[in-house]
Protein backbone atom coordinates (compact mmCIF):
# COMPACT_ATOMS: atom_id res chain seq x y z
CA UNK A 1 0.00 0.00 0.00
CA UNK A 2 3.03 2.69 0.87
CA UNK A 3 4.60 1.28 -2.39
CA UNK A 4 1.51 2.03 -4.33
CA UNK A 5 1.02 5.85 -2.62
CA UNK A 6 4.42 6.62 -3.72
CA UNK A 7 4.17 5.33 -7.28
CA UNK A 8 0.64 7.43 -7.45
CA UNK A 9 2.93 10.32 -6.28
CA UNK A 10 5.74 10.08 -8.48
CA UNK A 11 3.28 9.76 -11.52
CA UNK A 12 1.41 13.12 -10.33
CA UNK A 13 4.82 14.58 -10.25
CA UNK A 14 6.27 13.43 -13.43
CA UNK A 15 2.72 14.64 -15.06
CA UNK A 16 3.03 17.70 -13.64
CA UNK A 17 6.76 17.96 -14.63
CA UNK A 18 5.37 17.41 -18.32
CA UNK A 19 2.85 20.31 -18.11
CA UNK A 20 5.75 22.69 -16.39
CA UNK A 21 7.89 21.86 -19.41
CA UNK A 22 5.15 22.82 -21.78
CA UNK A 23 5.01 26.24 -19.46
CA UNK A 24 8.37 26.64 -19.91
CA UNK A 25 8.82 26.48 -23.44
CA UNK A 26 6.04 28.78 -23.98
CA UNK A 27 7.72 31.49 -21.56
CA UNK A 28 10.99 30.72 -23.53
CA UNK A 29 9.58 31.57 -26.71
CA UNK A 30 8.50 35.19 -26.11
CA UNK A 31 11.51 35.56 -24.01
CA UNK A 32 10.03 35.75 -20.25
CA UNK A 33 11.45 35.28 -17.58
CA UNK A 34 9.26 33.47 -14.79
CA UNK A 35 9.78 33.50 -11.13
CA UNK A 36 8.12 31.08 -8.97
CA UNK A 37 8.06 32.77 -5.56
CA UNK A 38 7.44 30.37 -2.57
CA UNK A 39 7.14 31.91 1.09
CA UNK A 40 5.14 31.06 4.32
CA UNK A 41 2.01 33.05 4.23
CA UNK A 42 2.76 37.11 5.79
CA UNK A 43 6.34 36.43 4.49
CA UNK A 44 5.75 39.81 2.29
CA UNK A 45 5.22 38.04 -1.47
CA UNK A 46 3.35 40.98 -2.69
CA UNK A 47 5.19 44.03 -1.20
CA UNK A 48 8.42 42.24 -2.87
CA UNK A 49 6.60 42.04 -6.20
CA UNK A 50 5.19 45.51 -5.73
CA UNK A 51 9.56 46.94 -4.74
CA UNK A 52 10.46 44.70 -7.90
CA UNK A 53 7.96 46.15 -10.24
CA UNK A 54 9.06 49.68 -8.59
CA UNK A 55 12.60 48.94 -8.78
CA UNK A 56 12.73 47.44 -12.54
CA UNK A 57 10.94 50.83 -13.88
CA UNK A 58 11.16 51.38 -17.38
CA UNK A 59 13.50 48.37 -17.89
CA UNK A 60 10.90 45.52 -17.51
CA UNK A 61 7.49 44.48 -17.97
CA UNK A 62 6.32 42.53 -15.80
CA UNK A 63 3.49 39.87 -15.53
CA UNK A 64 2.15 38.57 -12.54
CA UNK A 65 0.53 35.60 -11.66
CA UNK A 66 -1.10 35.45 -8.32
CA UNK A 67 -1.80 32.11 -6.07
CA UNK A 68 -3.99 31.89 -3.62
CA UNK A 69 -6.64 29.93 -1.09
CA UNK A 70 -8.93 32.72 -1.49
CA UNK A 71 -9.60 36.18 -2.62
CA UNK A 72 -8.43 38.54 -6.14
CA UNK A 73 -6.69 41.17 -2.98
CA UNK A 74 -3.16 41.12 -4.21
CA UNK A 75 -3.64 40.78 -8.08
CA UNK A 76 -5.43 44.33 -7.83
CA UNK A 77 -2.50 45.16 -5.47
CA UNK A 78 -0.01 43.96 -8.33
CA UNK A 79 -2.28 46.32 -11.07
CA UNK A 80 -2.79 49.35 -8.80
CA UNK A 81 1.35 48.92 -8.18
CA UNK A 82 2.14 49.24 -11.77
CA UNK A 83 1.87 45.24 -13.41
CA UNK A 84 1.40 45.10 -16.88
CA UNK A 85 -0.61 42.43 -16.76
CA UNK A 86 -2.07 39.97 -13.96
CA UNK A 87 -4.36 37.04 -13.39
CA UNK A 88 -5.32 35.84 -10.53
CA UNK A 89 -5.72 31.40 -9.59
CA UNK A 90 -7.53 30.28 -6.66
CA UNK A 91 -7.16 27.41 -5.18
CA UNK A 92 -9.86 27.30 -3.28
CA UNK A 93 -8.29 25.64 0.05
CA UNK A 94 -5.61 24.01 -2.39
CA UNK A 95 -1.91 24.08 -0.64
CA UNK A 96 0.26 25.13 -3.36
CA UNK A 97 0.27 25.51 -7.25
CA UNK A 98 0.33 23.04 -10.56
CA UNK A 99 1.54 23.62 -13.46
CA UNK A 100 -1.94 22.89 -14.87
CA UNK A 101 -2.80 25.57 -12.97
CA UNK A 102 -0.46 28.13 -14.71
CA UNK A 103 -1.69 26.39 -17.78
CA UNK A 104 -4.71 27.31 -17.99
CA UNK A 105 -4.01 31.25 -17.08
CA UNK A 106 -0.90 31.68 -19.25
CA UNK A 107 -3.16 33.33 -22.84
CA UNK A 108 -5.32 35.13 -20.35
CA UNK A 109 -2.02 36.74 -19.19
CA UNK A 110 -0.42 36.75 -22.54
CA UNK A 111 3.37 36.56 -22.74
CA UNK A 112 3.86 38.75 -25.90
CA UNK A 113 4.70 41.88 -24.38
CA UNK A 114 6.08 40.85 -21.10
CA UNK A 115 9.56 40.32 -20.32
CA UNK A 116 9.55 38.69 -16.31
CA UNK A 117 6.49 36.95 -15.05
CA UNK A 118 6.15 36.50 -11.12
CA UNK A 119 4.27 33.38 -10.34
CA UNK A 120 3.18 34.24 -6.29
CA UNK A 121 2.77 30.81 -4.88
CA UNK A 122 0.38 30.19 -2.30
CA UNK A 123 2.14 30.94 0.74
CA UNK A 124 3.73 27.65 2.19
CA UNK A 125 6.94 26.65 3.02
CA UNK A 126 6.28 22.92 2.48
CA UNK A 127 3.66 21.71 -0.02
CA UNK A 128 5.25 23.83 -3.34
CA UNK A 129 8.53 22.27 -2.85
CA UNK A 130 8.47 19.57 -5.74
CA UNK A 131 5.67 21.37 -8.12
CA UNK A 132 7.43 22.78 -10.44
CA UNK A 133 5.63 25.02 -12.32
CA UNK A 134 7.49 25.99 -15.55
CA UNK A 135 9.53 28.70 -13.72
CA UNK A 136 13.43 29.64 -14.94
CA UNK A 137 13.98 29.99 -11.09
CA UNK A 138 12.57 29.08 -7.57
CA UNK A 139 13.06 31.29 -4.94
CA UNK A 140 12.46 31.61 -1.49
CA UNK A 141 11.43 34.48 0.48
CA UNK A 142 11.57 34.16 4.41
CA UNK A 143 11.66 37.59 6.43
CA UNK A 144 13.30 38.62 9.63
CA UNK A 145 10.08 38.40 11.66
CA UNK A 146 9.83 34.28 11.18
CA UNK A 147 13.24 34.02 13.13
CA UNK A 148 16.75 32.73 12.20
CA UNK A 149 15.49 28.80 12.39
CA UNK A 150 13.69 28.84 8.93
CA UNK A 151 16.20 26.84 7.21
CA UNK A 152 16.46 24.32 9.86
CA UNK A 153 12.72 23.71 10.39
CA UNK A 154 12.27 23.93 6.60
CA UNK A 155 15.15 22.23 4.99
CA UNK A 156 13.62 20.90 1.51
CA UNK A 157 12.70 24.28 0.15
CA UNK A 158 16.11 25.48 0.58
CA UNK A 159 17.55 22.75 -1.02
CA UNK A 160 15.96 23.38 -4.24
CA UNK A 161 15.84 27.11 -4.83
CA UNK A 162 17.68 29.43 -7.09
CA UNK A 163 18.10 32.14 -4.77
CA UNK A 164 16.41 33.16 -1.14
CA UNK A 165 15.56 36.63 -0.62
CA UNK A 166 15.68 37.81 3.38
CA UNK A 167 13.27 40.17 3.68
CA UNK A 168 11.72 42.51 6.32
CA UNK A 169 15.00 43.76 7.16
CA UNK A 170 13.48 46.70 8.44
CA UNK A 171 12.36 44.90 11.51
CA UNK A 172 15.63 42.83 12.41
CA UNK A 173 16.28 45.48 15.41
CA UNK A 174 12.89 44.69 16.73
CA UNK A 175 12.87 40.51 16.51
CA UNK A 176 15.60 38.22 17.51
CA UNK A 177 17.31 36.97 14.35
CA UNK A 178 20.75 36.08 14.48
CA UNK A 179 22.19 36.18 11.21
CA UNK A 180 24.80 33.67 11.92
CA UNK A 181 22.33 30.82 12.68
CA UNK A 182 20.67 31.99 9.74
CA UNK A 183 23.54 31.44 7.12
CA UNK A 184 25.04 28.30 9.02
CA UNK A 185 21.94 26.11 8.26
CA UNK A 186 21.21 28.16 4.91
CA UNK A 187 24.92 27.20 3.44
CA UNK A 188 25.09 23.60 4.47
CA UNK A 189 21.19 23.46 1.44
CA UNK A 190 21.97 26.62 -0.40
CA UNK A 191 25.79 26.55 -0.56
CA UNK A 192 26.69 28.71 -3.50
CA UNK A 193 23.31 30.60 -4.51
CA UNK A 194 22.62 34.05 -4.19
CA UNK A 195 20.79 35.53 -1.02
CA UNK A 196 19.53 39.02 -0.91
CA UNK A 197 18.77 40.84 2.37
CA UNK A 198 15.78 43.31 1.34
CA UNK A 199 13.32 45.60 3.20
CA UNK A 200 10.09 46.23 0.84
CA UNK A 201 9.13 48.72 2.78
CA UNK A 202 12.10 50.91 2.94
CA UNK A 203 13.38 49.49 -0.39
CA UNK A 204 16.56 49.11 1.08
CA UNK A 205 18.55 46.14 -0.93
CA UNK A 206 15.53 45.89 -3.72
CA UNK A 207 17.93 47.47 -6.39
CA UNK A 208 20.31 44.47 -6.03
CA UNK A 209 17.41 41.79 -6.48
CA UNK A 210 16.17 43.74 -9.46
CA UNK A 211 19.61 43.60 -11.14
CA UNK A 212 20.21 40.12 -10.76
CA UNK A 213 16.30 39.87 -12.01
CA UNK A 214 17.81 41.65 -15.23
CA UNK A 215 20.95 40.04 -15.81
CA UNK A 216 18.92 36.12 -15.19
CA UNK A 217 16.78 37.23 -17.79
CA UNK A 218 19.76 38.36 -20.33
CA UNK A 219 20.93 34.82 -19.89
CA UNK A 220 17.80 33.40 -20.69
CA UNK A 221 17.08 35.73 -23.70
CA UNK A 222 20.62 34.79 -25.26
CA UNK A 223 19.69 31.35 -25.68
CA UNK A 224 21.57 29.89 -22.58
CA UNK A 225 18.99 27.98 -20.48
CA UNK A 226 19.38 29.02 -16.82
CA UNK A 227 18.00 25.83 -15.58
CA UNK A 228 16.62 22.47 -16.70
CA UNK A 229 13.82 20.25 -14.80
CA UNK A 230 15.07 16.77 -14.48
CA UNK A 231 14.37 15.89 -17.82
CA UNK B 1 -11.96 10.03 -11.39
CA UNK B 2 -12.92 13.50 -9.38
CA UNK B 3 -15.41 11.79 -7.80
CA UNK B 4 -13.50 8.75 -7.00
CA UNK B 5 -10.64 11.29 -5.31
CA UNK B 6 -12.77 13.18 -3.31
CA UNK B 7 -14.34 9.48 -1.89
CA UNK B 8 -10.81 8.65 -0.79
CA UNK B 9 -10.04 12.09 0.56
CA UNK B 10 -13.56 11.85 2.59
CA UNK B 11 -12.16 7.92 3.86
CA UNK B 12 -8.24 9.02 4.90
CA UNK B 13 -10.45 11.84 6.78
CA UNK B 14 -12.95 9.92 8.16
CA UNK B 15 -9.94 7.31 9.38
CA UNK B 16 -8.10 10.06 11.29
CA UNK B 17 -11.34 11.30 12.49
CA UNK B 18 -11.98 7.88 14.34
CA UNK B 19 -8.17 7.90 15.61
CA UNK B 20 -8.47 11.58 16.79
CA UNK B 21 -11.22 10.08 19.04
CA UNK B 22 -9.40 7.36 20.28
CA UNK B 23 -6.44 10.38 21.50
CA UNK B 24 -9.37 12.45 22.71
CA UNK B 25 -10.66 9.49 25.00
CA UNK B 26 -7.31 9.20 26.45
CA UNK B 27 -6.82 12.84 26.75
CA UNK B 28 -10.21 13.35 28.81
CA UNK B 29 -9.71 10.34 31.02
CA UNK B 30 -6.87 11.95 31.95
CA UNK B 31 -8.05 15.06 32.87
CA UNK B 32 -5.46 16.47 30.31
CA UNK B 33 -6.66 19.35 28.27
CA UNK B 34 -5.63 19.30 24.40
CA UNK B 35 -4.85 21.89 22.51
CA UNK B 36 -4.14 21.73 18.51
CA UNK B 37 -1.85 24.81 17.67
CA UNK B 38 -2.15 26.00 14.05
CA UNK B 39 0.21 29.00 12.67
CA UNK B 40 2.08 29.68 9.71
CA UNK B 41 6.05 29.25 9.36
CA UNK B 42 7.70 31.75 12.49
CA UNK B 43 4.11 33.12 13.54
CA UNK B 44 5.62 32.26 17.22
CA UNK B 45 4.07 28.93 18.10
CA UNK B 46 7.10 27.74 20.14
CA UNK B 47 7.65 30.86 21.63
CA UNK B 48 3.78 31.41 22.77
CA UNK B 49 4.13 27.78 24.21
CA UNK B 50 6.86 28.99 26.23
CA UNK B 51 4.98 32.15 27.73
CA UNK B 52 2.36 29.86 28.21
CA UNK B 53 4.19 27.52 30.16
CA UNK B 54 5.46 30.63 32.08
CA UNK B 55 1.99 32.14 32.81
CA UNK B 56 0.61 28.99 33.92
CA UNK B 57 3.44 28.32 36.38
CA UNK B 58 2.32 25.99 39.73
CA UNK B 59 -1.21 25.58 37.78
CA UNK B 60 -0.78 23.31 36.00
CA UNK B 61 1.66 20.51 34.43
CA UNK B 62 2.32 21.39 30.24
CA UNK B 63 2.97 18.64 27.78
CA UNK B 64 4.31 19.28 24.85
CA UNK B 65 3.69 17.30 21.30
CA UNK B 66 6.29 19.34 18.86
CA UNK B 67 5.61 18.54 14.99
CA UNK B 68 7.69 19.87 12.73
CA UNK B 69 9.35 18.87 9.14
CA UNK B 70 12.50 18.59 10.74
CA UNK B 71 14.96 18.99 13.60
CA UNK B 72 14.26 18.55 17.26
CA UNK B 73 14.87 22.42 18.14
CA UNK B 74 11.53 23.04 19.28
CA UNK B 75 11.17 19.88 21.79
CA UNK B 76 14.66 20.88 23.26
CA UNK B 77 13.58 24.67 23.87
CA UNK B 78 9.98 23.59 25.44
CA UNK B 79 12.33 21.09 27.71
CA UNK B 80 14.46 23.56 28.60
CA UNK B 81 11.82 26.43 29.34
CA UNK B 82 9.76 23.96 31.74
CA UNK B 83 7.64 21.74 29.86
CA UNK B 84 6.44 18.80 32.29
CA UNK B 85 7.23 16.46 29.11
CA UNK B 86 7.15 16.81 25.25
CA UNK B 87 8.00 14.76 22.66
CA UNK B 88 8.92 15.41 18.90
CA UNK B 89 7.22 13.99 15.77
CA UNK B 90 9.27 15.01 12.70
CA UNK B 91 6.91 14.12 9.34
CA UNK B 92 9.89 14.40 7.40
CA UNK B 93 8.46 16.64 4.84
CA UNK B 94 5.06 16.04 5.84
CA UNK B 95 2.77 19.58 5.71
CA UNK B 96 0.74 18.93 8.89
CA UNK B 97 -0.23 16.51 11.52
CA UNK B 98 -2.62 13.63 11.17
CA UNK B 99 -3.93 11.57 14.75
CA UNK B 100 -2.30 8.52 13.79
CA UNK B 101 1.22 10.32 14.86
CA UNK B 102 -0.17 12.01 17.99
CA UNK B 103 -1.61 8.32 19.18
CA UNK B 104 2.08 7.03 18.22
CA UNK B 105 3.52 9.40 20.85
CA UNK B 106 1.36 9.36 23.98
CA UNK B 107 2.91 6.73 25.51
CA UNK B 108 6.10 8.59 25.54
CA UNK B 109 4.69 11.24 26.35
CA UNK B 110 2.67 10.08 29.50
CA UNK B 111 -0.62 11.83 30.44
CA UNK B 112 -1.09 10.53 33.93
CA UNK B 113 0.55 13.75 35.40
CA UNK B 114 0.10 16.20 33.07
CA UNK B 115 -2.80 18.56 32.92
CA UNK B 116 -2.56 20.69 29.84
CA UNK B 117 -0.97 19.52 26.47
CA UNK B 118 -0.21 21.67 23.40
CA UNK B 119 0.21 19.88 20.20
CA UNK B 120 2.46 22.45 18.57
CA UNK B 121 1.10 21.73 14.52
CA UNK B 122 4.00 21.97 11.71
CA UNK B 123 4.16 25.64 10.46
CA UNK B 124 1.68 25.60 8.01
CA UNK B 125 -1.90 27.66 7.55
CA UNK B 126 -3.78 25.46 5.00
CA UNK B 127 -2.83 21.48 5.40
CA UNK B 128 -3.63 21.02 8.88
CA UNK B 129 -7.34 22.71 8.76
CA UNK B 130 -8.96 19.68 8.82
CA UNK B 131 -6.78 17.05 10.49
CA UNK B 132 -8.17 16.47 14.18
CA UNK B 133 -5.60 15.35 16.28
CA UNK B 134 -8.02 14.12 19.39
CA UNK B 135 -7.51 18.08 20.52
CA UNK B 136 -10.17 19.97 22.59
CA UNK B 137 -9.52 22.95 21.22
CA UNK B 138 -7.89 24.03 18.36
CA UNK B 139 -6.11 27.82 18.29
CA UNK B 140 -4.82 29.49 15.12
CA UNK B 141 -1.91 32.07 15.93
CA UNK B 142 -1.16 34.61 13.55
CA UNK B 143 1.42 37.52 14.14
CA UNK B 144 0.86 40.95 13.51
CA UNK B 145 4.39 40.64 11.13
CA UNK B 146 2.37 38.80 8.64
CA UNK B 147 -0.52 41.77 8.05
CA UNK B 148 -3.53 42.07 8.37
CA UNK B 149 -4.85 39.94 5.78
CA UNK B 150 -4.71 36.59 6.90
CA UNK B 151 -8.58 36.12 7.58
CA UNK B 152 -9.24 37.42 4.11
CA UNK B 153 -6.28 34.90 2.34
CA UNK B 154 -6.66 31.64 4.37
CA UNK B 155 -10.09 31.66 5.16
CA UNK B 156 -10.97 27.96 6.15
CA UNK B 157 -8.57 27.65 9.50
CA UNK B 158 -10.13 30.66 10.91
CA UNK B 159 -13.58 29.47 10.28
CA UNK B 160 -12.93 26.29 12.31
CA UNK B 161 -10.76 27.01 15.54
CA UNK B 162 -11.83 27.88 18.75
CA UNK B 163 -9.96 30.51 19.40
CA UNK B 164 -7.76 33.01 17.89
CA UNK B 165 -4.54 34.18 18.66
CA UNK B 166 -3.06 37.51 17.50
CA UNK B 167 0.80 37.63 18.81
CA UNK B 168 3.80 39.23 17.78
CA UNK B 169 1.81 43.09 19.39
CA UNK B 170 5.40 44.05 20.21
CA UNK B 171 5.74 44.63 16.45
CA UNK B 172 2.60 46.54 15.48
CA UNK B 173 3.69 49.70 15.12
CA UNK B 174 6.59 48.77 13.07
CA UNK B 175 4.64 47.16 10.21
CA UNK B 176 1.67 47.74 8.65
CA UNK B 177 -1.26 46.29 10.39
CA UNK B 178 -4.81 47.81 10.40
CA UNK B 179 -7.13 46.21 13.00
CA UNK B 180 -10.02 47.43 11.84
CA UNK B 181 -8.74 45.11 8.33
CA UNK B 182 -8.30 42.16 10.75
CA UNK B 183 -11.04 42.32 12.81
CA UNK B 184 -13.79 42.86 9.57
CA UNK B 185 -12.75 39.94 8.14
CA UNK B 186 -12.28 37.56 10.88
CA UNK B 187 -15.32 37.93 12.47
CA UNK B 188 -17.35 37.18 9.68
CA UNK B 189 -15.45 33.45 10.26
CA UNK B 190 -15.40 33.48 13.93
CA UNK B 191 -17.82 35.79 15.05
CA UNK B 192 -18.16 35.13 18.56
CA UNK B 193 -14.96 33.02 19.89
CA UNK B 194 -12.57 34.44 21.63
CA UNK B 195 -9.30 36.31 20.54
CA UNK B 196 -6.43 36.89 22.51
CA UNK B 197 -3.86 39.89 21.17
CA UNK B 198 -0.60 39.29 23.29
CA UNK B 199 3.23 39.35 22.75
CA UNK B 200 5.27 36.02 23.61
CA UNK B 201 8.19 38.56 23.46
CA UNK B 202 7.64 41.25 26.16
CA UNK B 203 4.54 39.08 27.74
CA UNK B 204 2.00 41.64 27.25
CA UNK B 205 -1.99 39.75 27.01
CA UNK B 206 -0.03 36.33 28.15
CA UNK B 207 -2.12 36.03 31.35
CA UNK B 208 -5.67 36.64 30.28
CA UNK B 209 -4.71 33.91 27.38
CA UNK B 210 -3.65 31.54 30.20
CA UNK B 211 -6.47 32.20 32.33
CA UNK B 212 -8.74 31.44 29.62
CA UNK B 213 -6.49 27.78 28.81
CA UNK B 214 -7.26 26.88 33.07
CA UNK B 215 -10.94 27.90 32.92
CA UNK B 216 -11.25 25.56 29.47
CA UNK B 217 -9.41 22.89 31.57
CA UNK B 218 -12.00 23.43 34.42
CA UNK B 219 -14.82 22.54 32.06
CA UNK B 220 -13.12 19.88 31.18
CA UNK B 221 -12.55 18.26 34.21
CA UNK B 222 -16.57 18.98 35.69
CA UNK B 223 -17.16 16.55 32.91
CA UNK B 224 -18.92 18.97 30.42
CA UNK B 225 -16.77 18.12 26.64
CA UNK B 226 -16.08 21.18 25.45
CA UNK B 227 -15.95 20.55 21.92
CA UNK B 228 -17.36 16.92 20.26
CA UNK B 229 -15.98 16.20 16.70
CA UNK B 230 -18.77 16.24 14.13
CA UNK B 231 -19.14 12.32 14.61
Amino acid sequence: MATRQVDVATSVLSDNDALARENRRRFAEAGVLAINLIAAPGAGKTSLILRTIEALGGRARVGVIEGDVASRKDTDAVLAGGAHRAVQINTDGGCHLEAAMVARVLDELGLDDLDVVVVENVGNLICPTHWNLGEHLKVCLVSTAEGDDKPVKYPEIFGVVDAVVLGKLDLIEHVDFDRSEFYDALRTLHPDGPVFELSSRTGAGVDAWADWIMAQRQTLTCGSRIRTLKE
